[in-house]
């Protein structure tokens, strides 16, 4: 759906460090794709980026669940374990402000993380994190670059001198 | 510090919804304000927002803890019961891509959410949720809106009709 480059980005960045496999966004982009593979190049992992022209497409043409983040829908604790269930071939949709009806019935399960104003960045976040805690990648993998973590300031070590 | 304006008012949203009791925004946006004055409006509470001009004096005049959010710091769970018994006085700072070392050093906790790039909005989200899931908005509560959990659509009622 159509939505701020910056908000996408993020967007995507946390699809990827909450372990998903991928993200699709519409409309295309290929700016960002270009941000997220070179994360990938310097970060490690294969996080899939994909620009799509047609959500309904992608949407109808779906086996599996989808999930739709809301701050209209069901509390995230009701459905959590159903939906850990359907892992496999899960959709989560985010969309900007005005996301149309069409969405709503088609998913399987229209979630809130409270029913409170937030951010689809948020949302994805909470939701990853709840759901698929064991998903996120907690350790550094294959990239270029890892982080150590630190107390004050940054360690960033290349991966040729590990 | 220097940011998007979306993406500022993104993380303005999280700090209500999950239940900080304002924000300080640097550089100053009138604009950002009303929105979120609005917000309280529709929906409720009493979430403060000030803008501020120099982010380096409320750094150095805060009496409390400060938590800076960074990949680079330690993982939120090391220090997780810690900050916990801090909630009084808890400053927790995030910052667009470059922050300067000065905050690195001021914090008394660099924390990370996983040490790998996402996103300040999603690191607020999930700061706040695991370390004070308490203070979250689970009820909406004097706001003229009230939001209806609702598999399908969307249900928005009116105070005055509850």
């Amino acid at each position: 759906m159509d939505r701020d480059k910056r908000v996408t980005t993020h967007a995507a960045l946390v699809s990827r460090a909450f372990g998903a496999k991928g993200i699709y966004i519409s409309p295309p982009d290929k700016g960002i794709e270009k941000t997220i593979k070179g994360v990938n190049e310097r970060f490690g992992g294969s996080f899939q980026v994909e620009s799509i022209d047609k959500w309904h497409t992608l949407l109808n043409s779906w086996k599996g669940v989808i999930v739709h983040l809301t701050m209209y829908g069901i509390p995230l604790w009701e459905v959590k374990g159903q939906i850990k269930k359907e892992e496999e071939d899960l959709l989560v949709v985010i969309g900007a402000t005005k996301v149309p009806i069409e969405v709503y019935l088609k998913a399987n399960y229209n979630v809130a993380i409270y029913n409170q104003p937030h951010s689809e960045i948020s949302a994805l976040a909470i939701f990853l994190h709840d759901v698929f805690p064991e998903k996120a990648i907690k350790e550094n993998y294959n990239g270029k670059l890892k982080i150590i973590p630190k107390e004050k300031g940054k360690m960033v070590v290349e991966n040729q001198y590990l």
